[in-house]
């Protein structure tokens, strides 16, 4: 935890909150700080800056804030992810998420496993609790937008058209392009769709080709969907 | 597996090899090659090419081999990390191999707890299983080379600047360095040197400073040890 991320609800007062449950014990058993010591932290969807502990007790924590300065700038990469096995989705979610996304579809496509789409991990309290952590680990504030398309076609077809139009670059990662990554554009947002394991089939890399999106490649190897997001997402910072 | 490595010893005749164990079960049950079909091999430390099934057995298959195209080229990175927890070095490991790098020095430092050291994915038959699993999903055949230093300064203050000295850039990620990642050079070799969890302390900051590595940094965001390798490795490919 770089930043310990609180909510309108953990104030008891102006500036002064209380803090239990998990981040409670986060503090206690691997932060540790001492009274009056300092940690980063920052309100949702606001301010970063710093808590003072005041007081600790057995189950919970007692803090001075003050939050003073704006969470680091958003990625400009609005990334499309093929829905992937839970382990998987938890991992490029993180990384994701910690390297600045605020907005991510994901999508269903051919090589995608149905029983994907029931997995736990997409649970609300789940999915609230990875992004929580995500934020906690890269010092952000900014819940993400996720939205869950389980049908390829009606979202490649009428919603990333439309996505595509507004943005100044589109790409795919496709194992047989040869072009690589360009340069990411001064401003402006950026597409990124990403396969399932396996890759997109044939017809659907037509589609996305078809709604604007260049095919790119990594190079020569195959990575894990998790590398492969990573690294496209570096490229594109 | 996106690449079937081979060992001498498995083949049979010139051109014919038998697959058992590890690798058959991944073929018979993931792959699921029929008689005639052909995947994607190649030999450690050599050629890829093809294999085609000729018979498919209980406990292994029989394959003709024609092994006619190099590697992909390595990477030009040799990439200097602190020991991690065994999770989080399998996946630093996994992410730097299959993206090419072929030289790690792993290295102690303050942050890395001692038992880290003694744990079981260090055993050469663990280290081994990683590699070639690395191999098998980047499509690659070469061998890397790993070195493990358990004292952080005779490596940084001894092995450390011969490296540097005959690289064309030497980085490291630093916190609270403002350089970003620079473009890598058109050629020559590139030092990489990724600290441990919490980051390498002040000393050891000056020490690979003083021994010519420049502090970079990924931006305001701090990322987990494997997505800071994956990126800082793809911002550099």
């Amino acid at each position: 935890m770089n930043l310990l991320l609180i909510d309108q609800n953990d104030f008891t007062a102006p500036g002064k909150i209380l803090i239990s449950g998990r981040r409670f014990l986060q503090l206690r058993d691997v932060i540790k700080p001492q009274i009056g010591e300092t940690i980063r932290t920052g309100i949702k969807n606001g301010n970063t800056g710093k808590a003072a502990v005041l007081e600790f007790h057995d189950d919970h924590v007692v803090m001075e804030t003050v939050l003073d300065t704006p969470p680091p700038a958003p990625s400009p990469v609005t990334l499309v992810c093929a829905m992937q096995r839970p382990l998987t989705f938890k991992k490029i979610l993180h990384g994701a998420l910690t390297m600045g996304v605020k907005k991510i579809h994901f999508i269903h496509a051919a090589k995608v496993e149905k029983s994907y789409w029931q997995s736990a991990v997409l649970r609300d309290a789940e999915l609230d609790l990875e992004i929580r952590l995500a934020l906690e680990q890269c010092g952000d504030t900014v819940y993400p937008e996720l939205e869950f398309h389980t049908r390829f076609k009606p979202f490649a077809e009428d919603i990333l058209p439309q996505l595509v139009e507004t943005s100044a670059l589109a790409l795919f990662g496709h194992p047989r392009a040869t072009t690589p990554v360009p340069v990411p554009p001064e401003s402006g947002s950026i597409i990124l769709a990403a396969g399932p394991e396996g890759g997109f089939n044939e017809f659907e890399n037509t589609v996305l080709e078809e709604a604007g999106l260049l095919p790119v490649t990594l190079g020569a190897r195959v990575l894990r969907s998790e590398y492969a997001v990573t690294a496209l997402l570096a490229k594109l910072s």
